[in-house]
């Protein structure tokens, strides 16, 4: 089987890293890489890791004919943007993941809170995060790849929250990105002078994945959960590390909370629950989320740790996860590079 | 007015960073550098930033002749040292000021538990953190300097805990060190390849600076707190940034907040409170502790965010404050270097 | 077909690194991990990275046995120890490629003037550089794999120096090496305090590679020649960046010596030779070497640089390029996973 | 002794740094920051690191008042900027020094070559490298404030080619540098994701700082030199590591170019001589240069290497030590503070 796929934003962090995994599954091809940025270029000159790999040229999408002519898109746009054409593509008959937050509320007034007015509310899409909604994904036709920290956070929290053993007001999701997750574009924030050697917290209480991971744990308990949810920015490039403090009901040992990830992630591919707390450097490169828990002495509050890699399980390499799912092919198919380490 | 200071410790980092402070204070002299590692090797063999600026040579302690010839001594040794010659030193007739933890607890039997037998469990030393206790460091004849986390973390909740605003039971404390924070000696866990490219939370449930946030908090709530502290490892060299997520009892917003701590810290030579968040590259170098508070839209959550120079603020600085004090001078003297930033 | 595959030395950094590459060669099974320390542990405990990847227990080596019952061993042990057991294993009926120095040398004596005394001086391998000896390999049983910045430097010299176009007497090799490089024992010099926000040259007149530098380059040019390195450590996790200066007998243009460069390197699976200058982060995780060239405007002086990852093309890449090479099978198999960029 | 001082280019790296030296300068009152950008902000909201330290906001420059109301300006603006304006300040009658570019050459024509079109050719300057020039700049009304590499790799040669003892036609200067030296300005070369854990050389044979070094070098010299310089760029904030790699005439022992170095800088405040090599972490926030060398078996190579903070000696620092020696005051005053390590 080949599947022909297509990657609009093909400049950005999440388009490179696509075209870096998609170019090592064995039964895909990559037939197009649009942009309205570098128009023209050849792909190895926007990302010059993949020199001698590929040889496209970037395009100027015209969506329609994109639509018709491959499998699948990628849509690896800005926020506010793939809403604009994923539609007419979807018209032309390909499949559609979208790794921008267009599609990933299930109410587009939270959407549009958030983030803009919605140009394509109408379009229904499955949350393609396979550890909860393998099935869906299977049959979708439209896929809201989850934010990276939504990814890190609801993974590092589900099976305590579905099975209602924590104190759902006192959820505090502290975490920590490298800066690849800014993206490509350059500025202050990310100006290595004043982030090399710096750690800054960001958007406290604000920050639009906040609203992405109440969904997403609200329908997990059966009813409104708001976590609190704060991202820091940290010197490293790649890797997220999620650091979820929660207060169980009931006393539960670590050994309580591991058995119960464990049978939750049971046969899951990419998700590995560790005896010990995860570091960044486990998972770099690959589309891994690990996960570790303490348990301080009473067993009232858990610490439950999360890490992965922002582009890969948080954006690219999940994306390609979901891929696998909806054209029926092995789940971890081209995404067995084991992580970077040292 | 001269004070005569010695440093026992002097290899380590606390130690070098002392020296590095102590050379641009107009009203000290430094007479002895004293550690049983380096043994007379000029000390900047082992601090090679201070050479042509200090002409001593590392020396084997002998404490009561230190004490009796000093006005001052800085003990800057592991846990579990200091313990065992502070009383020779203070026999001698100086004064100290330990950088270590072995004289921060009311209750020896917390430092017990956390750390180890105690050898010389009767002497009572006054918590250096001038913010709280700044008239009875002025009378201390033995000062036990705070810790770098609970100085960061304690700055940062003293207004709310104080006011009783705050939800006692739902404190965190999340919390993300530099690496010299681990101290001058080598090992895996500060092995560049291993952290360069990485973050870890570690004792997430069960640091030692834990109890001693909590004996500060509970004192100034006048009553039993227990603080939720996590700290993390991120790579930098300076620096701890300190997320506090707090809940308050009454709604609150983030102009209440901020006016409630610079009220209670209007005068603070070294307290900032800003209208932002702090980064740690806004106090490196510095003796400054930087606050900052962001407030969700129900006024029901506050994150409070703090940053310390681990090594001043956190260490070497805020025992010189402490100095200051006790020796009746102006207390920043010594300490009005501007932070580096970029 | 199936190479049994084993690796001695398997708790190092090009242990780890040659597991992660080993797992994804579609050829390969990793029959055994060998090592005198951390005897009896699951390998992903010491590279957390394989969990879930990989079943095998570190085990203590019987090289007689080891020979035996594998195809082909990897020694990946610090210098001057392979040399004591590779005539084992060797014997057992095993090809062996060492990654150490031990038999990178031609002349024992010159191994014996920078390391230690050889104890198989006897035994002959072939310098494991694929691009200078690719027909040597094919037959050889011993290889060895050169070092992490002979390979970056010899690569980046080779076509000017076997075409005798550059002065010989005023080549310099200014390298600069990311951390892993020093290997997994914790030291003062990687300890992240100190080499965090750092750079150091070291043995700048001295370092071993010289030497291993110099076979090379005096093989190609057919003479003598001495080449004058230096390395430094750089705060990347990842990476060699070695910069050559040299002076043109004959003035070239940028266009002349790029054209030389593209013939030398036709064909070559691992060879990128750019338009511009190679980054690190354009290679990290692959196993190539990257290479562009600058000119003066006369023409006169030409800077020659290159990028590898150390532990890659530098190591573990490399020697499964020579393992490939010795089995017959494609070269370049198991080791195009793309580098990773961001 | 009051210096009534003003810095136009407020709003920069070197801008910043010289508000952080100036505040800790006993005989120096700030009285104006003055920029075309961010006018009518308070300088701390700018350089956040100066909050609650200097109370002057930024001001749109009128440069003839500028010149009349202050003793000395330093501009740290771009280059080509100052040359513009700095003929009106002089005419106003404060000394200025210029941290740019703009009046380094003796030759208005190389500049043109290397910079843009001069508008004040006219104009002469004093080099303010004091351990050249000091006499000359004591008189001095305009001194041009080195360069950042220039000062590394100046400092570092100028011993061995005054005294004519190295093969001119060979010098190499391989010099690194962090990345605040770009600039307070965004860009891809200083995005964190591309430069975090990267290395490049850049501009390798065509960097503006070569003919600048090569102007010094020639009058050192007495005769014309060109050096061959080549700067790459690191992960570091804020160092430059300049390796000199040099041939001796004569051979020559490591203890004869010590010698020779001690005695040209026998009593120079900034310059340390050391036994062994430089690190960038010896020297960060202070006005050092430090200096190292070894020499290889024959006496033949020398490797000279020195480390600058390229925003304290390689800018805002030298300049102080330059308008010290134009006002007859202590050279070192305001200087004094000992370099961060760890």
């Amino acid at each position: 089987m080949t599947i022909e796929v297509a990657v609009v934003g093909a400049s950005g962090y999440a388009g490179g890293e696509l075209f870096r995994l998609l170019l090592g599954h064995p039964e895909v091809e990559i037939v197009g890489a649009y942009d309205i940025k570098n128009v023209g270029l050849p792909l190895p000159k926007v990302h010059p890791n993949l020199r001698g790999l590929i040889d496209l040229t970037i395009t100027e999408p015209r969506y329609e004919e994109i639509g018709e002519k491959t499998d699948l898109v990628f849509t690896a746009t800005p926020h506010g943007v793939a809403m604009k054409f994923v539609p007419k593509i979807l018209d032309g008959g390909a499949k559609v993941i979208d790794l921008s937050a267009d599609y990933r509320f299930d109410d587009p007034a939270t959407y549009e809170r958030y983030y803009v007015k919605h140009e394509s509310p109408h379009l229904k899409a499955i949350y393609g995060l396979p550890e909860l909604y393998r099935e869906r994904i299977r049959g979708a036709r439209l896929v809201a790849n989850p934010g990276c920290y939504p990814t890190a956070a609801v993974l590092s929290l589900a099976p305590l929250v579905r099975e209602d053993l924590v104190d759902m007001e006192y959820i505090i999701i502290d975490a920590k990105s490298g800066t690849s997750g800014a993206g490509a574009a350059p500025g202050e924030v990310t100006h290595h002078p004043l982030c090399g050697a710096n750690i800054r917290a960001y958007a406290v209480t604000t920050h639009r994945h906040g609203p992405e991971i109440d969904q997403e744990l609200s329908k997990l308990a059966g009813r409104k959960v708001r976590a609190h949810f704060t991202p820091h920015l940290i010197p490293i490039v790649r890797g997220i590390l999620s650091t979820a403090h929660v207060f169980a009901r009931e006393p539960m040992s670590k050994e309580e909370v591991l058995q119960l990830y464990r049978e939750f992630y049971r046969g899951e591919p990419f998700v590995r629950v560790l005896d010990d707390l995860p570091q960044v450097n486990f998972i770099v490169g690959s589309n891994y989320c690990d996960i570790g828990v303490e348990c301080d002495a009473e067993g009232k509050r858990l610490v439950v740790v999360s890490a992965i890699d922002n582009l890969v399980k948080g954006a690219s390499g999940q994306a390609i996860q979901n891929m696998n799912l909806m054209f029926g092919i092995d789940e971890a198919k081209g995404l067995k590079g084991p992580p970077l380490r040292p």
